[in-house]
């Protein structure tokens, strides 16, 4: 396991809860912490042609925000996102070429039903000399539809990562071993995971992509992250110090535990009975995330209204 | 997977966390949840000789309090545990003789140093008609030596459910499949195993040990439990309904959770970095669980101080 590498992704899937918005003295913080652990690659957010509604630092990651990161980190690689969904072409040069000097690598967000698209962009920005990664999402129905794979055949030079994306927290080990089978017949890209924990599978799902040859997996502090959470980096760190995988700086990473704890406290991210369900019936953490963060419907409401969806019956 | 039965001890484990006393309304609610779930055995608490300091109504479980349980829980198997380091042979009838009408099962807590002595209580127990189970602790460190096991031979009529118990909580899945298979191979006992989340582990090994024979698990509302807590019970019977092996009533579960989601507020039970690095290096729950309770020292010092004693250096 001393190959694979590890990518921390808490300010950019944490900013769910926060609008992307943290705290100036946490991000210093963060990023000293990650220099001193065994982190390969941090992604500290979005970049994005602007969007509807306030969206905040970390969200656009303006050019000042991530020269600081880099002061902070020199160390590592770098890394930030962009939507797919959002992003064309004609918007590639602007979004990235002020991301040269800090930026190791681009990750793209992709469903795989733009897959297509999504190749065309990761060309142009393969060229701009970053590493490129594909986020792709909803690996649990993958094997409904395997098409958008074949359009891996003759990129490797592309893409440097193709991300399995656990999007429901659904997924089981087992799926994970299949799933891996079917990616692994179509490229030779090396394959990345990304867990949720609805179901408190993220650590052993990771474990089990690691032993069956993923090369790069995901994190973030205290599981922060959209809906019912990551896999939290000190729970995958302190396993992987106790294989002799890796040497941890407790240190380091207690005390930002702690300061995250504190944000966990006021914004609750984490799995519920409500998580539990919608990872059981692939149902978005989007929907869940608004209807709990309400906190006017009864948890009984908002598992009727997952499962008339997840049956196609429409809710009151 | 159906042949499975399931155990909730809310009541019993988790009142490590409010001295065994819960409010009467909240218990009502507990037990009328409990009669419409698929749950075939509930552990409701402690029978004890008088010990030291306070200790509640559930850790003494007098007459009216298990009257008042099987009144609300009519169908259901209630358990009372026993802890053996402190129960005497003299002690059975006393502490037994009241059970009779209400309580099915009594299981013994056990460290295997004390399996001798916890058979010949045990055959005590089962002349008086009750089911009898064995907890026994530490299964993460049984491999080392395994003599206790052979203690089991002859006594399949005695005991009716051999529990393996993931003690520090720091088992992974493939330490369930060996220690199985090595229970396996001494009795043909039905085997149950109770889990703990420190590495957010309890679902899977719970799952995996249901695959490979266990016979009966257990679980908690919310997870409540000492320490990093228990199989969360919400989330072992969503899982299991999505898998088609037992009809959920959502109804009563999610008010249920609801209840206890706000005693989990005030007293935090769950998984947290002292806690995984105390399941990683066998560490007892209860050394962390008073640590963290007090709130006056920094995470990185309980850290510091487990790895100490782990590695037998005293603290200061």
């Amino acid at each position: 396991m001393n190959n694979v590498k590890l990518l921390d992704c808490t300010l950019r899937d944490g900013g769910y809860y926060t609008n992307w918005d943290f705290d100036k003295a946490l991000v210093t913080e963060y990023c000293k912490a990650m220099e001193a652990l065994p982190i390969n690659y941090v992604e500290v957010g979005y970049r994005s042609i602007p969007l509807d509604g306030y969206l905040g630092e970390y969200f656009y990651c303006p050019e000042y925000v991530m020269k600081f990161l880099k002061m902070l980190m020199p160390s590592k690689k770098l890394v930030i996102i962009l939507d797919e969904k959002n992003i064309r072409e004609e918007h590639i040069d602007a979004l990235l070429k002020p991301c040269i000097p800090y930026i190791s690598m681009v990750r793209m967000a992709i469903d795989p039903k733009n897959f297509k698209q999504a190749i065309t962009l990761a060309k142009k920005v393969k060229k701009m000399g970053f590493e490129v990664a594909f986020n792709v999402m909803y690996m649990s129905r993958w094997k409904e539809d395997t098409s958008f794979l074949d359009l891996l055949d003759g990129i490797d030079d592309v893409i440097d990562y193709f991300y399995m994306v656990d999007s429901f927290g659904g997924v089981l080990p087992n799926d994970i071993i299949e799933v891996l089978s079917l990616v692994k017949s179509k490229t030779n890209v090396p394959i990345g995971f990304h867990g949720h924990n609805n179901l408190e599978m993220a650590l052993i799902n990771t474990l089990t992509a690691m032993d069956h040859g993923c090369s790069l997996v995901d994190a973030t502090i205290t599981g922060m992250g959209r809906g019912a959470g990551n896999l939290k980096t000190e729970l995958l760190l302190t396993y992987l110090e106790s294989i002799n995988a890796f040497h941890v700086s407790f240190t380091e990473l207690s005390s930002l535990v702690t300061e995250f704890e504190k944000l966990k406290k006021h914004y609750e991210w984490g799995t519920n009975l409500p998580y539990m369900v919608s990872g059981i019936l692939s149902q978005p953490q989007k929907d869940v995330m608004s209807w709990i963060s309400k906190q006017t419907y009864p948890i009984s409401s908002i598992i009727t209204a997952l499962r008339n969806k997840s049956g196609s019956i429409m809710d009151n």
